[in-house]
């Protein structure tokens, strides 16, 4: 590169530190994100330096002591170019020469697994590479403040190897399409510009053998669809952002010319936007496949990718909304920024929106539909997820749907089965539980046929197939999106539609959920409905069995239902009520065909009492061909439990009935109070596709 | 009374009215409650007036129109007072006069139940007397705006019938030492004070024979114990107080030189301070007895409680903190004071203390220990309930314990059984479960012997015997207290002692708890610990029941528990590690004998699903004579669900052992790291309770 080598040079410039320093002083957000920096510089100074012999997996002591290393050696690189003060680079140079002394006689991780590659430092590979992404900014921070010499031994004895060890020994994970791909690119180019090697940078974007084959370009060009949607899904795609942004941020300043953040239709500046629009208005993103639900936007992961994507790429005012919901920003030239703007009280509401978001490379394989209604804690959003598989981390969850109200879940995804770091957990990692219950089919609110998974629970098929796109509209009265998976059960064609309905009679929208089977053989048909809350009444009377609770099945996360009712319906229509919080739901459903209703919840063949509590009610259609359940969900009423009061605990939707169904329209009918409605899905036009009367 | 009459001159007094209309526009609480009143009078204005026959019970159409209608009257009464404008005078004299022309001819209410007497517009005479309460304030506060002849036909056709009707009609009920008989005794006696009828005010005070033995000054003596605990628990002291307060005040304007706040010993002022007292720091009510859980210090009735004793007994400024967290005064002299000194910055955090509160009219039938450590949300307290029975919504949970912790429950009581005004949920009254789960002995932290409840679940019997105090005492390091129980089960003396410890090791207190019993005959000894989150980790190997889950037992509350998993104890000692929001507890255990572990959750033999989940492990002895349990338990670690990081999952606590208990004394034993710590409980010895070594 033909830049002349100035430190720093990738978050924080050498020509912004005099503007940096005076705005920690300025602005709130950057003032309070820099005390908490210096605070960790500061207690790093008063603690011996350690560098153990890598020994323990994830969690372990030697696991988490080079962990906060690299914390440290990052915190006091800020510290040192905001004060000046050389402690802080003395520090850092203290640390990195005993890695250096050390570094080339470890071996491979002892406790490396089959799954995963293994470190040298870390039980993967990959936390070797974040371990650098971070170290080598810290290390570009303090450079100035390192006798040469000792940046000598440190750049021969520790980068160099690490960077040999990253792109030769794992050749096949740097040359990876792959986010693990992804993090070894960053670790490599990132030292490649810091350290002058040109040599590095053009493997880390091109790959090993420089053809751009595969490196940093072609992983952009492949591992986002033409949306920006990470195909693992939202909370894989925080994670999988953070070495895409980082590197950008760096390339972007070593070689403006390049336009990184417009390289490929502005895919990265498209991908931060998706991580945010895969978030609930609580800023919880949407848990779909293996995930943990109490991640948020919060995360570090997108606290960089804000505070880039506002200075660097676009300045969306909203953007400043959830960096103040951070309550954070990189002490950084776009911190500054960041922090200035919201000082300034530029900021506006994040711009949550309906939207289709298309999976796959070229963005033929699936999507993810999420219709969303109302401002903040009072926002209606409802996901259809109609995306390919998402490989290892998928789950069998074709057309799954996921409801969230008044700030929280109403129809909930289970995430993934794990307990992060409990070490008795299986060590922190995903839990049996994970394959046997979170991934299987009926662990979420989609379609079972004949109580077996999608695939069979085979990955391998799953990969081979994604549902298709039908329709996604939306208008000032309708949300709605649509689509249809063929092969998730050999022989069955499921289509699910899903809107939101604002009718005038109501102050929220209804949601209409329309899932239709269409077979010419019979199945069984199971659509469960996980919900928070009780349930406090149903249009059928519930008699729960009184003991010898037995499971619902042997398999496909079956074997984990206890099965705490059974009920027929009368007519092929009824509701059941549910208080959550301080209000109800209330779900009327109607069938083609008269079916049951089942009640489950969670912990059979659960010896380890590993899965969390979980309730579902399940519409049940025991022997059809075709099938179509319907069902109208309202959420209505007041509880406040202070003053003891309640209002509006009946639903004001009754007489729900489907009216006919086949390939080319779905009609259901319904009253509100006394208004009757009907509502028309028409298939086969698109243009046309949802009517009401 | 000698006094000339004034109106307004109860909440608001003519005096005060300038100053009151003043404050509105000044000062923020004060503005703000205004404000919600004054839409609510406004909103009032818009709609017809109903008053309809009364048919409906609680939660019902009529019921909830005429209690709306007093909350209308007393907002349209305020309104009145601050505007100056006549159609809120003029709104409340139409619908008085629409009750005048049919309050004659209504019968007792239909909807009548034999629990309670009935109303004529409500289901129970109590709501009658609420509402006449209410709506003579609101009379009081509109007096000068009602020409004289409509004044005539309320008073003549709704007020007199009204008094007369709950003062010799429910004679009963009026002349009874219970809250309903406060009820009954403040609307007769307001309704003489703002009517001037001496007569009226002398029978509310003194009972209908005038003697004294009842009435209201009767209930002051009698209601509360010595310290100012009401028997039934704090959920019902917060109930039972706002008509003391409310005549109180109305006492205290009419006839000051009775100094009523001063009356017996100050008792309506010290039962003020322990309806505070008895919540946990995050306002809710420690819900023993029959109580809804959701219930705070935000409700009404301790608004009202909070400025009148701010303002018209004793101006504690920790009163004015939690006037704060009310978000809201009466729109009176007290909350013009109340606002006016808040906003003066002169609050400060409210005096939660470690204390003993008596219960019983003479203070010696047991009573509630409370421990407290720490501020805010960081607050521990402990709850060792060794009250009498305290009437028909006593629970059978003698020496129960609740532990409180990081903003909530920590070992929760269950609460009432009882969906508040949900029609399907039995009107939304108390749930047979109530009777069959809540009330019983298993579903509290309270010992429990052969599986059955205290007192064989009979209120009479459990009702003749109270628990008896041993010890209270706090210091720097300990705060510990104790209580005995001979009566509960024939033949067993039960004994707990439950301490917060501050050990030099640790920054938060342990929690010891010690659980006795002693007995010539074998008995099996349960001692369930209810928790909330999920059990990451224990010394056992748990092996849930995978399939056919049965109940545990038949009766006393044991028929709604699933065995979950039943663990032999190999030594008398283990632990169990429970994650919880974001840390963990762990509580150690030791006995005397050896113990199973039983993992147990609500479900069972509960047909209409009206039990919520709960969980608990329960420490059991099958058969033993004399059985001591010994628990620790540490809060430790932390969980950062964004960032993904766990750190302390570990307890420090290990070791723990009974050494020796017999009636003398309890000696246990445990480390904390490397270091040994002896507890020693001297039973005989107060002036050296608890050692530690
Ligand atoms: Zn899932
Ligand atoms: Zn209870």
């Amino acid at each position: 590169c033909a830049q002349a080598q100035t430190h720093p040079n990738i978050m924080l410039t050498k020509a912004n530190i005099a503007a940096v320093r005076k705005g920690v002083t300025l602005y709130p957000l950057l003032k309070g994100s820099y005390q908490d920096v210096k605070k960790e510089a500061d207690r790093a100074l008063t603690i011996p330096i350690s560098v153990p012999l890598p020994k323990d997996g994830g969690g372990g002591a030697s696991h988490e002591q080079h962990k906060r290393n690299y914390q440290n050696i990052l915190a006091c690189g800020v510290a040192y170019q905001i004060t000046g003060d050389a402690k802080y680079a003395t520090y850092v140079k203290n640390m990195l020469l005993q890695y250096a002394a050390q570094y080339e006689k470890w071996p491979l991780h002892p406790k490396r697994e089959n799954s995963n590659p293994p470190g040298r430092m870390f039980w993967q590979i990959l936390n070797d590479c974040v371990w650098q992404v971070n170290v080598i900014q810290g290390y570009d921070m303090v450079y100035d403040g390192i006798p040469a010499a000792d940046r000598k031994t440190i750049e021969t004895h520790l980068f160099a190897p690490i960077v040999k060890f990253i792109y030769d020994d794992n050749k096949e994970t740097f040359d990876r399409l792959h986010n693990h791909g992804t993090w070894a690119v960053a670790a490599v180019g990132l030292t490649g510009y810091v350290l002058n090697k040109p040599e590095w940078v053009q493997m880390a974007l091109k790959g090993t053998d420089k053809t751009g084959q595969v490196g940093f370009l072609a992983q952009v060009d492949e591992l986002f669809s033409p949306d920006g949607y990470y195909t693992e899904g939202f909370y894989y795609q925080r994670y999988a952002l953070l070495p895409f942004v980082i590197f950008a941020k760096a390339i972007n300043q070593y070689e403006p010319k390049t336009q990184i953040f417009k390289y490929h239709n502005s895919i990265l500046t498209k991908a931060v936007n998706i991580a945010l629009q895969g978030t609930y208005s609580n800023g919880a993103f949407f848990p779909i496949n293996d995930a943990m639900k109490d991640k948020t936007f919060e995360s570090s992961e997108l606290i960089n990718a804000v505070d880039i994507a506002y200075a660097d790429i676009s300045p969306d005012k909203g953007l400043l909304d959830v960096a103040a919901r951070q309550k954070k920003v990189i002490v950084s030239d776009a911190g500054l920024k960041v922090a200035k703007d919201l000082a300034a009280g530029l900021a506006k509401p994040f711009n949550y929106q309906p939207m289709w978001m298309t999976d796959g490379k070229k963005g033929d394989e699936g999507g993810i539909g999420i219709l969303r209604w109302g401002e903040g804690n009072r926002q209606q959003a409802v996901l259809l997820k109609a995306a390919a598989q998402g490989m290892g981390h998928g789950h069998f969850d074709r057309l799954n749907m996921l409801y969230y109200d008044n700030g929280g879940e109403v129809f909930p995804d289970y995430g993934a089965s794990r307990f992060i770091n409990i070490e008795t957990k299986n060590g922190g990692g995903y839990l049996p539980e994970n394959t046997s219950w979170a991934k299987q089919t009926v662990a979420h609110n989609a379609l079972v046929v004949d109580q077996t998974s999608n695939f069979k629970g085979n990955i391998k098929e799953a990969s081979k197939y994604h549902p298709e796109f039908i329709a996604f509209k939306t208008t000032d009265k309708i949300q709605v999106v649509s689509a249809r998976e063929d092969h998730a059960y050999p022989g069955v064609q499921m289509l699910r539609t899903t809107a939101l309905i604002k009718v005038a009679e109501l102050a929220k929208p209804l949601l209409i959920d329309v899932v239709k089977a269409t077979s010419s053989a019979n199945h069984q048909y199971d659509l469960p409905y996980w919900y928070k809350g009780t349930i406090i009444d149903a249009s059928f009377k519930i008699e729960a069995v009184r003991d010898n609770l037995k499971a619902l099945g042997k398999s496909s996360g079956y074997q984990h239902l206890w099965l705490n009712s059974e009920n027929e319906v009368p007519a092929n229509n009824g509701y059941v009520s549910v208080m959550q919080g301080q209000s109800f739901y209330t779900t009327c459903f109607a069938s083609t065909t008269p079916i049951k209703v089942k009640l489950v919840s969670t912990g059979a063949n659960d010896p380890n009492l590993s899965i969390l509590e979980s309730k579902a009610f399940m519409l049940s259609q025991p022997q059809a061909t075709n099938q179509t359940f319907v069902t109208v969900t309202e959420n209505h009423g007041q509880i406040d439990p202070v003053a003891e009061t309640t209002s509006g605990a009946k639903s004001a939707v009754s007489s729900l009935s489907v009216v006919s169904s086949d390939d080319s329209k779905t009609v259901l009918t319904f009253k509100i109070k006394d208004k009757a409605y009907t509502i028309t899905i028409n298939y086969q036009d698109k243009n046309n596709f949802i009517q009401i009367n």
